[in-house]
């Protein structure tokens, strides 16, 4: 195989790749991330690298979606482009994103922060006590005799019944493998670790001597983009730390349907997808218990939630049909299972728990959500909108709930936006225009290098309140707006100027990224408003809206409401919660109580399907105006 | 290291073995088997070989067991002689046990022969009713629309629902994985193995097509000596045949004490005498399913009964506190698990549950025989009696149970009797002396190689009855009986003529053997009256007693009773059923709910420890008599 050398900048990475492979192939070779949205397809255009050294093999494929200007200053596809001599290549920062840029949430629910969950251990609410999944009980037990011969098993689970309120234990025979001798060699004072285990607690280890007190679970939310993780301990509840980085599958394809995609059609597709996500959560836990000094093996349980896809390629289950109508996922209850059969590295006889999915477009995260948000506790109806690729909607109470699923395209998380971008370090995430003026502030106060979902927000609502752009997300003819400009064929706005910016580049939002806004706001509010009618409810009769998702850190909610992305009520009574899906499973790894009503709520949920959801599409035309074609339903919004 | 060539005979197995190991190493490492009953520590005298060729290194330890002619002739104890040369072994017949000798039973209780269990499908006695632990359901699934796309795993669930009685499913992961294509690549037509699992039904497998009819499990009943199948279609409940051998344990020790000692004693001791066990269910397993032409992978259920530290060495649980006072097993209850976690070769998912024992001397098997007897299902109160090295007994109803174990010796197995043995092949199982003519007849109908448990019980009959004994169990001085000599020191009675044997040697019965047989009879009854008594109870009150144990193929019960082994009591009322342990194995492989109870039997079955209940010990010197001290005890016994 002839090979040539090719070093990637900033990183100075160094690898030697085979002639004609891919630098995209090259980079995951030389661990340098590079994005993508389309899965190596050379359709979206994300990867674009710089040639600085060197000679690259280049056909229309690697440079299509290229401007001139880019062409020739070296850029290709890393996708596409092949390698054929030694060379160098840069990877400009809109093609990165390193892990430490990834929000935690911070700011948002203080996920990071220390925690006390809020739960009496004296279930005064019954429907979220403190009762951890997994904890470790010391006992000094009483060393037989001969009027108390009872078996080492069965002296350990009479000691157990006492400490614990608990009636029903199993011991697994691993656990029971060579617990004669770890009873005599120290004196019967052990340390059990039970975990729950359906109606019965099993008994996953016995430990010499008193080690309660390390004892660690970890929750996790494996987002299609992003996988973020707290390390809890079980005792306290107390989040000790956490951690995120992108999800490593993002090699594969960056959106769920391009992954799936990847998984059914490659050759044992799904192999690569599974190590992936594997890697990443292992990668976490090395970080989060190396910076807290804790041995990986005094974390016992693990509770993840992710969307169906998210959920299938974590435990090493095809997603294949859950992309093809009629859209069926292989299970919606996923087993509980020891953490080591899928190689994650905790305690070896450590569980791992995933919260449970509706459907095959309503997952896990969204029934995380659910339980974060308290919607199936309290008689008031509230809604949960979670918006991403897709947008998802829950409405119910504590006797009944609906869900809907719609294709809200990843407009709100910087995707199909021209210089949108994740809500990560050097993201626009507020604009105002005041006097005629523009002002921005970035995630972490550094250079601009792209615009997240909040900052979209305000611009679209700063545009239309000043004049800029028409109801239907035109820039008006009248405005005479310095910002406004012709390039490429194309009318766009510039945010901030070449040199205000860490690309050295305009930041411009264009006419098409409006109108992809606004198909974006209008998928979500037509779900919103056809569940509510499906239901038969007014939004008045919500008591609660929570907003969840990859905005930023902050989103304007008034400002949500002014470009018609949500109902236009009270904004005291809508609430953005950020990450509910990572806040669910936390709750989960703490009350196993809401571990099992994790699947009623699974399974009692009403899923409406909306592609055969004939109002729907003509809500959703209706929605595609700012702030929406009947203003009667934005009574409050001005403009 | 310097070795030597050594060939064993009859079986002309040839090894080479290192000088200074012992002639037993050299036949493990051969594969031919040699008895033991201490374990290889040079005192029980079973082991001895007849060197035939070349030279042997023997000391004092090797010979000192033997009587002057054999040493003449060339015997040496095979775990003591140290190999220094080239030699040649005969192995003769009274140290063999070979496979084909083990009776499994056949003209007992009819094991080997199909047989249907006789309980209707509907409960119609709800006490053991039809539901095999495991189950094979073909499923002809609705493939998935629009209108009813629900999981895979769901609608599999949905099917079962309907197809079975059962509510309650669940799927673990190794069945969830790859099971989507497993569905769509056969049109939704697939078997499903459920298996009982507490209250609920675990998914173990889904095949493709209908499989249905290939469904079978195993009964196993591991005693210390033998080890015995049953291959049982699970659908039918039919015994598809049966296979026995010798526990391959004895290489380590014969008996239950000295294989506790080796398992704790030795380095790592533990390790062959569980390998040794699960060597002897995979060759059965191999014998069963080689015999019938049918796949391991269709073995989808074992169930095992064994006592106490059987069952410890089959899971790989110490036994080691099971022999110190106060005598405390590991567990009890054994959890259920996949038998591949064991190394035991049947279906890949298969599962193997022990019958749970009530104490380190009451095991699994009794509990078994509690099953295969009904003792916990009727109101009548019964009485089982398993006479082996332990005799166990077990008192009661439907109500309440009492236990006890007494150490009988191993005299009705043959063991510790100088021409005793095991009920196989050769061995004289019916003795009666008429018109002072001797008539035996010998298991298989072969010349005698020694004398089985029904046997001796015979012989002490017709010595008695004859007056050649006194009801001390002395040869009566007054006795003219030519068959009755003085050798080695001892008075004796020649039952075989070396002339008839197939060892050329009388086979004899000796004074001290005779009384190891009182011993032993007197500790049995000895343990039946103290537990009756301790419950309040006459014999006149038991309903029935049943009697276990390897006596042979045929127990006659009168004769028990006229040696005062058995109580007097109408022998109509007393029934021989041979292997109660392997039939009750057997029952809860095809009875679920029979599978719980036996928990429930376990558990609640009361064990009085004869060794500190001072009554015992007054009844045992009591039963030290033909038939006893207390001839009111035994009315219907006129010698």
């Amino acid at each position: 195989m002839a090979m040539s050398k090719v070093l990637f900048l900033p990183d100075q990475k160094n690898v030697e790749a085979e002639k004609g492979t891919t630098i995209m192939e090259a980079a995951q070779k030389a661990g340098v991330y590079i994005n993508s949205l389309c899965g190596g397809n050379g359709v979206c255009g994300r990867c674009k690298v710089q040639i600085s050294g060197g000679r690259v093999f280049a056909d229309k494929d690697s440079i299509g979606l290229l401007s001139k200007d880019e062409i020739k200053e070296g850029y290709v596809l890393a996708c596409k482009a092949k390698i054929d001599h030694d060379m160098e290549v840069v990877v400009p920062p809109e093609s990165r994103l390193e892990e430490e840029q990834i929000l935690m949430g911070e700011g948002i629910m203080d996920y990071s922060r220390p925690e006390r969950l809020l739960v009496p251990k004296v279930p005064a609410d019954p429907l979220t006590f403190f009762e951890p999944i997994s904890q470790k009980i010391y006992l000094e037990l009483q060393p037989p005799s001969a009027g108390d011969n009872t078996s080492d098993a069965d002296r350990i689970i009479r000691e157990l019944r006492k400490k614990t309120d608990y009636q029903d234990f199993k011991i697994p025979l691993h656990c029971l493998q060579g617990m004669a001798m770890k009873l005599r060699d120290n004196e019967w004072k052990v340390t059990a670790t039970i975990s729950r285990n359906n109606n019965s607690w099993l008994i996953s280890q016995i430990e010499a001597g008193d080690t309660h007190d390390r004892n660690y679970g970890m929750a996790i939310d494996i987002g299609t983009t992003t996988v973020v993780t707290q390390l809890i301990n079980m005792n306290t509840g107390n989040v000790e730390g956490a951690a995120g980085s992108h999800n490593l599958q993002a090699h594969y394809g960056e959106d769920v349907i391009s992954r799936m995609i990847f998984a059914c059609d490659a050759e044992q597709g799904l192999d690569p997808l599974h190590k992936a996500i594997i890697k990443n959560i292992n990668n976490l836990i090395e970080i989060l218990t190396g910076k807290k000094g804790i041995d990986k093996e005094q974390i016992t349980a693990v509770v993840a939630a992710g969307n169906t896809t998210m959920s299938h390629l974590l435990l090493f289950l095809t997603p294949c049909s859950i992309r093809l109508d009629p859209y069926v996922p292989t299970a919606n209850i996923f087993p509980r299972i020891e953490a080591r059969e899928l190689g994650i590295n905790i305690n070896s006889n450590g569980i791992l728990e995933t919260i449970p999915a509706v459907a095959s477009y309503v997952g896990g995260d969204i029934v995380a959500g659910v339980i974060a948000c308290g919607i199936a506790d309290h008689t008031e109806t509230k809604a949960l909108i979670d918006v991403g690729t897709n947008g998802e909607i829950v409405i119910g109470n504590n006797e009944w709930m609906v869900c809907c699923s719609a294709s809200a395209g990843p407009a709100f998380e910087g995707g199909g936006i021209r210089n949108g971008m994740r809500a990560t370090r050097g993201a626009i995430e507020r604009i105002k225009i005041e006097d005629n003026k523009l002002i921005y502030r970035t995630i972490g106060g550094s250079m601009p290098r792209g615009i997240c979902g909040s900052g979209l927000i305000d611009c679209i609502y700063a545009f239309v309140t000043n004049g800029i752009i028409d109801n239907d997300g035109k820039f008006k003819t009248s405005s005479k707006n310095e910002r406004i400009i012709e390039r490429d064929g194309e009318r766009q706005f510039i945010v901030a100027y070449s040199q205000d910016t860490e690309t050295g580049k305009d930041l411009t939002i264009t006419e098409s990224d409006i109108a992809n806004i606004i198909r974006s706001k209008g998928a979500v509010f037509a779900a919103i408003k056809s569940l509510a009618d499906y239901v038969g409810l007014k939004f008045k009769d919500i008591d609660t809206f929570f907003v969840a998702g990859g905005f930023g850190s902050y989103l304007d909610i008034p400002k949500a409401i002014g470009i018609g992305l949500l109902p236009d009520i009270d904004p005291e009574r809508i609430r953005f919660v950020g990450n509910s899906s990572l806040m669910g499973a936390r709750i989960a790894l703490l009350s196993g109580h809401t571990l099992d009503r994790a699947k009623m709520i699974a399974n009692g949920m009403t899923n409406i399907d909306l592609s055969i959801y004939h109002p729907f599409m003509d809500e959703y035309v209706a929605a595609m105006f700012l702030p929406h074609t009947n203003r009667n339903l934005f009574p409050s919004v001005k403009y």
